[in-house]
């Protein structure tokens, strides 16, 4: 299979956009990746669009047909919508870049879409629910924030975690949002703040959850070939897609998500850099304490200690491990199938170093987007094409 | 990229599966796919799980997670949901032998389902309805039977088909039904029982349209040179996907649907053989009039001759092209997402000679596997090894 590079990407503000059809961000995101390439939707020969409860929330299935025939593209090029729950998003992108590294195609769409904001609270717990397991543990009342309250709880009692360092993740994403003008709520935030807001799913509190949110990302993929000295385009070195249990019962350990060991071990072989390479990671921040999970399981930061590396602001702007220096999805919001192609996105303007919040000569970025209960997660390393 | 066979396939009975919950269904189907061609379920390196309405229906999503750790897979092997409308089968298979093509591994599985029978009749048109634009179609109060009504009503105007020519494909397919063992609702039927059955969609009545149905389907795929020898094997000769308009207004000609025709097009050129070489044709037939559209589409017949071919006989077993000599959907059931990889079910036990409606040495098949407004359509092509 040939190499494949990202030429283009997009994005929609996230946030409530609420006059907005899903179709329609969708298709803005998709558009403006195509015009950020210079690729004319007529080239485009194969679409895949992550959205995950756009069925139960919106009512409209087919999307991926919809989008592709709003988008431009040609008649009968295959659309193909996938869904893997919270990492829908990179699943879409590990595809595109499959039909383009196969040559199917010298040139595929990656589109990422979720609308939540108009439904009710209960309503939206009921969609996000269904990446679970509804007769194994949907029965008990869990809910995502109660799954990841308990991993706080036990990664604290094991690791010596303190609330003041989870904070930390938050303190430093809101930050790094506030300055991302596609983000739907940065802000200037102290541990305090964070502690003393009200709880949702103990030990975690408001501010430790991203929010629901619209929003839509799309990414262009061509062969390494015709992107070559084309401004702006960034090599994929690696994209993996890996699974794991959609039962509680499944994870032994809740400090731990094989799905992302697995997809990350992958992902470094096949791009030939180490953690250690790397001057940054966009990952999967759901909740603070997800943050700190998922930077030890990604290997970035050693075992146990991801919460005193937050603590000392390490993995901040200009720390050891830049980590989500987009704000990430506590501050820029999880429109869940955009996510995946939104850390793309961030990730290429990094490489091509006109990010808002840029990490100084980034050279090398990781993308983590994982979903449900570690159910389906995806890792990408983009390389700068001189790197 | 290289070649692929079918190695093994399995499918549930297709009708009411009250009791059975939609991931153990799709793993009932997978387990017998996997028994057929012989192959541990660790040796499965890709899962695609066809699904349409499973989120909206059941609340469950993540379902190809779920499918993939009910049957066994080994934990992290990608699992991914696909959906395309009616399609979502066809485009599982397709991504299946793309995995394997593409060498990603050397054994991968589609799994298509649904679960409809437990819903309202209303709840059940709401969610085959998200197959359409929710804006620019739905708010007209049109169906899908609207929709092949108006099909009908145009085709019987401009071609002079008759009302017992329409009737033929129903009695036809339902026959057949009676003798496939896996067929929800087989039939011994005169056109006078169509003809008189009640009114759903004017001209459409009750047996024109297909039921609801709980069903799954499932096939194995495997390298060509690792198929080579084993008993049972089928060659993947072609499958092709494409997309076409949600929108009614996308559709001038309701006589036709574009993404058929590029299908089968590209899909008969892929195969190098040509319509005449085929010895039966698995099509997608939702109503009555859509088989005889879809049979012009494909260019097994030719155009404005569907409905006087079905009324001869001329497609019936033992006629000039066997069309649906499974049952059809009409006959056999329309569980969304299993019904393309249950259109390969059947057209693999054709191949291998098997079949409860044998066609008389068969040496190639078609499945044609067609979504919503033709907004996703797929076209394979099945040869025995030796053809």
């Amino acid at each position: 299979m040939r190499d494949v590079s990202i030429l283009g990407v997009g994005s929609t503000r996230f946030g409530r956009h609420g006059e907005t059809a899903i179709d329609d961000l969708a298709a803005d995101a998709a558009r403006d990746a195509l015009a950020d390439a210079g690729v004319e939707p007529e080239r485009i020969g194969a679409l895949y669009l992550g959205n995950f409860v756009g069925g139960m929330l919106t009512g409209q299935e087919a999307l991926a047909g919809l989008v592709g025939e709003a988008a431009g593209l040609a008649g009968n090029v295959p659309c193909t919508k996938v869904e893997g729950a919270c990492a829908s998003g990179g699943i879409a992108f590990g595809h595109a870049c499959l039909a383009v590294a196969a040559g199917l195609t010298d040139a595929a769409l990656a589109v990422g879409v979720e609308k939540m904001t108009h439904a009710s609270n209960p309503r939206i717990t009921e969609s996000l629910n269904s990446a679970m397991d509804n007769r194994a543990d949907a029965p008990s009342g869990l809910t995502f924030p109660g799954l990841f309250g308990m991993a706080y709880r036990l990664y604290a009692q094991r690791y010596g975690a303190t609330r003041d360092q989870v904070s930390a993740v938050v303190v430093k994403n809101k930050a790094n949002g506030l300055s991302n003008p596609l983000a739907q709520m940065g802000a200037r935030l102290s541990v305090a703040d964070v502690r003393d807001s009200r709880p949702i799913a103990d030990p975690l509190r408001l501010y430790d959850c991203c929010p629901a949110s619209d929003g839509a990302a799309a990414v262009v993929v061509v062969a390494r070939d015709a992107a070559r000295g084309r401004g702006g385009a960034v090599d994929v070195r690696a994209t993996v897609q890996t699974s794991g249990s959609a039962r509680i019962a499944g994870h032994p350990d809740l400090c731990t998500f094989d799905a992302t060991v697995a997809a990350a071990g992958r992902a470094f072989e096949e791009a030939g850099i180490a953690a250690e390479d790397l001057d940054f990671v966009e990952l999967h921040d759901c909740f603070s304490i997800a943050e700190i999970i998922d930077s030890e399981d990604l290997g970035v930061v050693p075992r146990g200690e991801g919460a005193a590396w937050a603590g000392e602001g390490r993995t901040a702007l200009g720390g050891d491990m830049p980590i989500n220096p987009s704000g990430g999805l506590l501050a820029k919001g999880h429109p869940v199938g955009a996510t995946g192609l939104s850390q793309l996105y961030e990730a290429v303007h990094q490489l091509r170093g006109d990010h808002p919040n840029q990490v100084r000569d980034a050279r090398f970025g990781l993308t983590h987007n994982l979903g449900g209960t570690g159910v389906a997660c995806t890792v990408s390393i983009l390389g700068r094409p001189d790197a």
